[in-house]
């Protein structure tokens, strides 16, 4: 009897081990990458300059994991005198805040000649992206595609026979120093509007391949492989996945394919209901997917075609064929490329925006939040110099990162104090500021762990009369939901008119012109978090804020993201001999 | 009596403590400077690009200091994602070999954002000058001018009336940041010739003022104060010192003034038997001080020419006006600018610093050395990368600073073993190397505390036929006789006749095509100490070597100088909580 228990007992163990292991290693995989960070020649748009390109490549190599891997990146920085560190944008980073590569905030900038390991799940399948995100080094080329397929036995709601991954940037030919001295100037050098769009890091300069194609002009013809045209080759009758991502430095974009409609199933790694559209607005930090039908005149190719949105245009569009085979790719297609709408059409971006829904079954928000922070978005001026201000706070980040001197609880690290939580009543959004005077700070928002908190971001008027510009606005660390959208002041009444049935999950949201934008998130994942507009000249004029929650339960931060500032100086002084 | 006893030692003890204290508190004072390294838009030659500036400044803030002071720099890092340092050129630091300013060597790169306290004695009057020196940040214009006065009762032994401060330098349009990626290219993208020559931070591009003066054509205008020629505002019948020191990136330079004869009075902070020239060569890293009187028809003014030497010059001269007062410093020098040597006279050149001798009374060398190491100067290729290399080795700068890491005997910090001693006696220096096949390596030379060593410096024929080019090597943490020159290979019957009665004291000394040049020096200074080729580019290909002594003497480095890489590492490891 006792032997009988024993033996019970001893099985019902091991089948617990078995079943607790089993899972895992079948079912997931730690995925190991070595890249190095550099500068490069490259060409993407026929000019050649230098950028800042992962192994040789730009964009840097696509890195494809499952739902549940394991991600494993060594990044060396081969970059003579500057740090470097790299943001994945889009994972939740759930447990492994020190791997958001966000400098000052997260970790200590990896040094030239040292390596970091980013290590972290990907849980969820999806298009996500990785980029650069210290001073303006996403600018500079640091990015590349995330690609998170369903896990093993799971499968997404809908189907296709190919998919295609478009990842979407602007293009300067001014280096990113000169930039980044220009918006730190007075008066303000504005960085302008890009020379080229790209499309997996090729464009064409100052020239309309549609005007002048591929096998017409020699002024357009593409002199190196680096920026030919990228080619969609796809069979008659089939339906294709578009993985669409944007990581523009400032513009917003507009997508469509000459004659097709587009099926919207994903946005930022998230099921939504699907619709059908001719183009769609895809904004820095965000990313698609949608479904083509190729079900047009199999005897022609199509433009694929992506312009500027919400500010006037002086790039050229850039283009892509879709191919249909078996026709050559270098045959015209019949039609020109599809217009991009008029630039300042926001009704057109609001009701490609207001369609965007949570697929049903998703997970739904909580029904009320614990605390609301109304961020209103201004242009500024501090000392002349101008910049972004939230509730009149323009974000100077600190040399040393939030994480770890949270969690070490050093003080003066960081401005204490926390930032506004409002704006004052009498505010007009409608008007530039009565007093555009500013202040800038390192302060944060300590957020209490596992509450649920409300943002509205409130759009205003900037420096110069009748401008209000578009702001995407991404968050770290988690997803929100959009509970609603709405043109002018936010006011209390519409907390009852919020989407608590449908709303889409996301991690980059947009305001539009003289709008508000409210977002619900729960505050469930230790750390320290940026939340900011994507235009990068935006971010480095300081629009952004810190979210932080819950930091006393983050694990153990690796050595190497604190070895540097007031982190470094504690350890190392405690220890020296 | 013992009251009268106790009387007389409190007598003895206070006149020691006010013998001990009085000497300093009136002699040597401490000068404190606070300073921000950051970029700033400048026109140097009326073309405006972004360089680095301190305090908003270019060149840098000029230090003026007595011998016998301390300098204390507070030097914060207002770039937005690069490292910065400052090296004080000439400048021994002896018991401070921390605050040398070199990357990789005596500290860890100031972080943005953060401040390095640099702390040092200047211990003899001279004319010096300060500078980046991490990756090429020198060539960003990131240096200025350190001049050291006798101390008080102390007197230079000559006699002037007026000085004037002359800091030339080259200018390249190129940023920084492609000339380091072109070096680093395979194939190499070599950054051509300067665009300018710069006299205190200003030049004319692609213009000689010569020809189209100040008030002439509007092509050669200064179109604003930045690149305004300098003027040098003179009495007649006076004598005036030229302090003249180069930083050049690349160029070797030739000085001279119309119609004037100079005396050399100074090399390098140290006093030289004097000698009339009417030119005079000036390799980067050099200094001298020449005495000019003013005896020429007063009612003239002269140009003052600084030309290329050495390399075929693809550059206008620079030029500057000694305005013989009341004339107007618009008014046109009657003869033209004075031409420069032919750029490959290098007899010319060869019999300027052959007549470099100590002045009566210094201090001369120990009449033998301890050891004698050879240092062999080849171009190689390394994987298809075109390097410079010593002895077959291009230096490839470790991520942790020697001195820390040798301070700590940490492993694998650097390459272990010892660089060769010498080259094999079958390498033929009038060739390009038989084998260009070249080794990276980070190891260093350790030398005994107060040894005398004698180095040789032997010249190559490059890689490319008939060419071999002049290098200027500049020696860390010491000066050192220059003992001997020669043409084509050292032979050891050239010891018998080094020059041990007079050689000049110097911290920076060329070698000639296909030439060697033999110098002697006291390891006296616990430290580790770079000595390489002062041309930028050079030594961004590797053309350098490490020398250390005596490290465990070092006192106690500062924690800011150890916050990266293995010492950070280290000291953190040991603590961590």
């Amino acid at each position: 009897m006792a032997t009988s228990s024993l033996l019970l007992l001893l099985l019902l163990i091991s089948s617990c081990i078995i079943s607790a292991l089993l899972p895992a290693a079948s079912a997931s995989k730690t995925r190991h990458f070595k890249w190095e960070v550099g500068y490069i020649y490259a060409s993407p748009d026929c000019n050649e300059k230098i950028l800042m390109g992962i192994n040789g490549q730009f964009p840097g190599p696509t890195i494809r994991a499952k739902a549940g891997d394991t991600i494993h990146v060594e990044l060396k920085n081969t970059l003579h005198t500057e740090g470097v560190v790299i943001h994945w944008h889009g994972i939740r980073q759930f447990g492994t805040p020190w791997a958001d590569g966000t400098a000052s905030i997260s970790q200590c900038a990896i040094d030239p000649e040292e390596t970091f390991v980013y290590r972290f799940r990907v849980e969820k399948a999806g298009t996500y992206f990785y980029h650069g995100h210290y001073g303006m080094q996403r600018a500079a080329g640091l990015y590349g595609s995330l690609i998170v397929d369903a896990a093993d036995g799971e499968e997404e709601p809908f189907r296709y026979d190919g998919e295609f991954n478009l990842l979407l940037s602007d293009w300067y030919h001014q280096s990113i120093y000169d930039q980044m001295v220009g918006l730190s100037s007075n008066p303000l050098r504005w960085i302008g509007e890009p020379q080229t769009l790209l499309i997996n890091g090729r464009g064409q300069y100052n020239c309309s391949l549609a005007a002048h194609p591929v096998e017409g002009s020699n002024a357009c013809r593409p002199t190196s492989k680096d920026c030919a045209p990228v080619v969609l080759r796809v069979l008659p009758n089939k339906t294709y996945r578009l993985r669409i991502a944007s990581t523009t430095s400032l513009s917003s974009l507009n997508l469509a394919i000459g004659n097709h409609k587009m099926v919207v199933v994903e946005a930022d790694g998230n099921h939504v209901e699907p619709f059908t559209v001719g183009d769609i607005d895809i904004y820095s930090g965000e990313s698609y997917s949608v479904l083509v039908t190729t079900d047009q005149n199999p005897s022609s190719n199509y433009w694929l075609s992506v312009g500027v949105r919400g500010r006037k245009p002086k790039t050229s569009p850039a283009l892509a064929i879709v191919n249909y085979r078996p026709n050559s790719p270098s045959k015209l297609p019949e039609s020109g490329p599809p217009m991009a709408p008029e630039w300042n059409d926001y009704n057109h971006s609001k009701s490609f925006s207001y369609r965007i829904l949570a697929r049903r079954g998703a997970p739904k928000p909580p029904q009320s939040a614990d605390r609301r922070i109304v961020l209103l978005n201004t242009q500024n001026k501090i000392d002349g110099y101008t910049k972004w201000s939230i509730n009149n706070v323009s974000l100077a980040l600190p040399p040393t990162p939030y994480l770890g001197s949270m969690r070490y609880r050093l003080k003066n690290a960081f401005d204490a104090g926390m930032p506004p939580e409002n704006f004052p009543p009498s505010y007009d959004v409608m008007r530039p500021p009565p007093n555009p005077n500013s202040t800038q700070s390192s302060n944060a928002y300590v957020i209490g762990l596992n509450s649920t908190v409300d943002v509205i971001l409130q759009n205003a008027n900037a420096l110069a009369v009748n401008v209000s510009e578009i702001h995407p606005w991404h968050l770290h660390g988690h997803e929100f939901w959009v509970v609603g959208y709405g043109d002018g002041r936010f006011g209390e009444k519409e907390v009852a008119r919020f989407n608590l049935k449908n709303p889409p999950l996301r991690n980059t949201v947009v305001i539009f012109p003289y709008g508000w934008t409210a977002i619900r998130f729960v505050a469930d994942n230790p750390g320290v978090w940026a939340f900011h507009c994507h235009i990068e000249p935006h971010l480095h004029m300081g629009m952004g804020v810190i979210f932080a929650e819950g930091v006393e339960h983050v694990g153990k931060i690796p050595r190497e993201a604190l070895a540097c500032g007031m982190t470094a100086k504690m350890l190392m002084d405690k220890h020296r001999p």
